[in-house]
């Protein structure tokens, strides 16, 4: 393996000239490449991000302060904390690509309508009672549930119940501010359906599965499916447990299922920007260590078991969330049966030709 | 409109001299345009085939004499009866595209495995009890599911039970023998498996709406579904008709539900030749004349109706079949509730950049 | 390698009522598939179309009588003298997918303007002065240009010298005759404008490597490169051949230069479904022989040489057609320097994923 | 026009509970959004780099004061110096997705060769005498020329003659670094090929329009074309003007010639990452006012002018360069024939769907 330092033999003589020719570089606003070079392009990925581990059990209980003292409704719009990765300093960016956050609604209350440019989703580890309006279609969110809020799309939320509920969002606020992409519009303050159907029309029109409407018939950027359900996602992982125990090829690697969500009219990634997927490991599976280039988060559903980041083993329980930046090696270790939600910026890097994966040999 | 018919103004002089230079023609294997182009390059597809129906009363008991009288295996390969269009003569093309069969297994019977270019469909309008082997994977045949053997699969069926089982077939054999494309092989003389799973290993991988396994994430040629079940399809038109009485956008036109079978793994056409649909109407709905490149054939899966075929109309029952060549206009219309499964070669039309489309104008 | 013949071990006894079903079915329009099958399914493809050479020595005097006995204008459209597979009966296919023809048009003539569904080009082995007008655009043709008119483009010819001339025209008129997708509209009776500029406005816009005007950045359906000149298809062969001679990877085998002609917008072919390249062999080359799915047409440029057309060798002189059907073994033989011109209908076979090829290996 | 702030109504009350709630947030590494939400999803992009003109006449000096004081080779790699955004603190970006930078090779000097993920182009404002060798291919660099070298080819630069070279590189560092991608690898410490060949391998394969040769079928994520000359960009932005002249509809806008600089596999742009054109304007000509998302650097390449950047003009000579950071208006204006190089990020914000474009009506 090429070593991960660059030896620089090319250096200037310190002289007087030299250091005038610097001045007079910023004064006209330039920078020279050779003294910037080693840490501008490293040999392989070197992120300031770190890999870190959040417990939901430490994340839950703020976000419930939070619910006490900290209004919800136009200007701040939502009540989401976001998890800040503290190798990249004041900013609230899991990854420089990615945020993450908890959000909480208490008893009865909405969060109003508003669209952006930036592409966004739900996933729902515990609990039940709001819908989330997108583009006027009210969007049931319960346990396990996945929910898109794609780009530009009018979306806000109301909690139909007496109890509190919270949930993830991730979204792509970091890429879209510093490459400088985002609009943002107000919406109605209220949401504009309070109805709280058991399915959205989304899901009406377009789960069923090889089946698309007659009425809808382009392929659109991203998926036009509001929810999907736990049921659905459950039920894939079990039948490619199954289908190993069979003997049948169907899991990614021993004792591991996976699903990714997709855009049903094109059979690809649900937004231009994030992949979302959803792991299940038996108990006792391992898988072989991975490296990619772009940055992943993942949150345990259920079950118990570790993640190995850049060769350090991390504990993990219900509701812990954990980032792994790019090119950070990682492999999940399942004591009961496992299941992770994970979501990245793997559709960038793709789209953009950046994507490599290196996955560790194994003993046999 | 335009006039279907072109004036032919330019008629050389009926000499010695022409004669002579036709006859040299013909025997350096040679022919003019100019006395050809109106039949070769029409004013609109002037279609050889023809409009015409086939009564299931009529169908279903040629299909069971030739169970009696008729072999199926090796060599035959397939107890399955084409219908011949009037309209082209000595072959058993529903279209110049396309092949429509019934396939008749008795009770117990094997039809033995092969595979070949041509893409390949079966539809059940009714029974139950055979099992089709795809590429080695077992596929429960029943009423109301679409299942799919693509171009180079190795398929074969047998009948579980002690009653016989009839339903169609789909191929593009038309096509592939005109165009020359065919290629051919024996597989077992027996299905490689004859277990009687209720869903296929294929389904269990891939029938999990908005989902695919990380396991087969390339874009396939074909589906990589092998059946597409009734309880899918009867859902997806109950809530398109649904919403359309909640006053939502969901259907093709007024009371007309209507879903395309497709490939997940690209959101497209289950196979590159051929389109599957599945049509339902609410009693009393008419649809508007509609022509098309290409050619089309229904089946009514059940209710009663008619359809107009260039302005004639024709009563159809369960199990009935009717196609519809190119730039022939059509219209259905509903007595019941009237559901129709309808097949083409629209992919064709589509990929090659030869698609039109025409919707009569209606009175409000 | 497998048979080419499937053995027919399923007859059913010749019986009475084996008698009556046929009748029976024969009433009903409907055929059996076990009759049938080893002509329609056959193990590779069986074309009825016929490898066959014609001379340019044969076709160009009776083209030439044409034009004394002949009138070109409005109704025929055409003096177009179409090639006809002695294996396909009447019809002046070349092939069950493409038309080739030679066209004679005397000094001052103009052949009027028409546009249909069809897709068409000319290719010109010999003389100049003719402009060929698409869509309003004036294209000069002069030996070794490939001109396009691509499907539903009007398009007329004016000869603008006092000599005749004579090229070919390529067409997929059997394929869109077969399937029914043809669409014909009369345009102007002369040509709209009879400019005689050295390039096309085409050609000025688009005829720049590796360039794009910003006022045209959607992809189209066909090029719009009205004319590909002899000039770039010579240099490119050339370039090939000096290259190969540096130790460089240029060529497609061992003295065997060749280009394909694109569509700048996409990289693929230019037309939908008709795809066209150049040859050039050096003297002594031999290319080993190679089987497709599809039919190819080849004109002799320059040069002599031969080809061997399923394991029969023909002489070939400047201006000689042939047509290699689908799965015909065919290889290249040069005496000289030898120019071919191709074409071919293998967008058809990409598009619908029946392509296929094999080649020959060869001793060394 | 809508307000480019929003109000922010809803603030907490500032208690003890609230400052405790914050601290405990920053040591859990949890930040709210709702302090936050104004800055990071502004209603339209509010880039931190600013609309900036470097002057060619300050430029070339420090360039040439660097080749006396700084060794080019191992190490730093290359003397190239960085054009800093004043709005983006010490980086040396000119953009948050763009590196632009002079580089400058003395007399026989040979930047060593390595190879990144990152792409890159040079383009020549003046000068000659340098060959860049791409994966082994020497490629001639002149005035006019655009020069790419793709992510992962292996590069180095050597200059031939007795007199130094500066040109422009561009390349995606800012992005790359940001989004953690990056890899590098050295290679020769000299140039492979210190031939000097008039025209590169690439260009002697590819540089014919509307061809392309048999032995690279394949699409390729980048163009093949190592170098596009001057001399095909000024023809065809001259047959614009002409055509324009005529009445043809060819340019861009009145007086507006442009063209894109394409990879010919594919008619998209030249890397996954940049694209790259040149625009010309008439004598007199002023382009209406544009905001675009994404940001885009240009350099004079000929011709006096200015450009007006949100509002405020800028003189521009030969060689001055500017960068037009995200939703920035540029209008440019003509005071003689006026050429420009142009590159973006353009083909980012285009696959993940974030383009936007807005142009500024004008008064007739």
């Amino acid at each position: 393996m090429q070593s991960e330092t660059k030896s620089n033999m090319m250096v200037p003589d310190d002289t007087p000239e030299l250091r005038q020719l610097y001045a007079d570089f910023e004064a006209e606003h330039l920078k020279p490449l050779w003294t910037q070079i080693d840490d501008l392009m490293p040999v392989v990925p070197n992120p300031k991000a770190v890999a870190h581990v959040w417990k939901w059990s430490r994340l839950y209980p703020l976000a419930k302060r939070s619910g006490d003292l900290v209004p919800v409704g136009r200007g701040g719009e939502r009540r989401a904390i976001g998890l800040a990765n503290p190798g990249l300093g004041g900013r609230a960016y899991i990854s420089p690509t990615l945020w993450a956050a908890i959000q909480y609604l208490g008893p009865r209350e909405t969060a109003p309508e508003h669209r952006h440019a930036q592409n966004a989703f739900r996933f729902v580890v515990e609990g039940e009672g709001v819908w989330t309006v997108v583009n006027g279609d009210p969007v049931r969110m319960s346990r396990g549930d996945f929910l898109l809020t794609p780009g530009w799309h009018f979306h806000g939320h109301h909690n139909d119940t007496d109890h509190p509920m919270a949930w993830i969002d991730g979204l792509d606020i970091p890429f879209s501010y510093q490459n400088d992409v985002g609009f943002f519009e107000f919406g109605s303050d209220r949401v504009t359906d309070y109805a709280t159907p058991k399915f959205s029309r989304g899901e009406r029109l377009w789960c069923h599965p090889g089946l698309r409407p007659l009425s809808g018939l382009a392929a659109t950027v991203s998926s036009p499916i509001g929810a999907y359900r736990w049921e659905h996602t459950d039920r894939a992982l079990t039948e490619q447990l199954l289908l190993e125990e069979e003997g049948q090829p169907a899991t990614m690697g021993p004792g591991h299922a996976a699903v990714r969500y997709i855009n049903p009219t094109t059979g690809g990634d649900v937004m231009p920007t994030i992949r979302a997927e959803f792991h299940r490991l038996r108990e006792g599976a391992v898988t072989p260590g991975r490296r990619e280039v772009g940055s992943s988060v993942f949150q345990v559903f259920d079950g118990r078991g570790s993640v190995v980041l850049n060769g350090k083993e991390h504990r993990l329980d219900k509701g812990d969330m954990f980032v792994v930046p790019s090119w950070v090696q990682w492999s999940l270790r399942a004591e009961s049966q496992f299941d992770l939600f994970r979501f990245s910026d793997a559709p960038i890097m793709e789209r953009l030709h950046f994507a490599r994966t290196h996955v560790e040999e194994r003993d046999r």
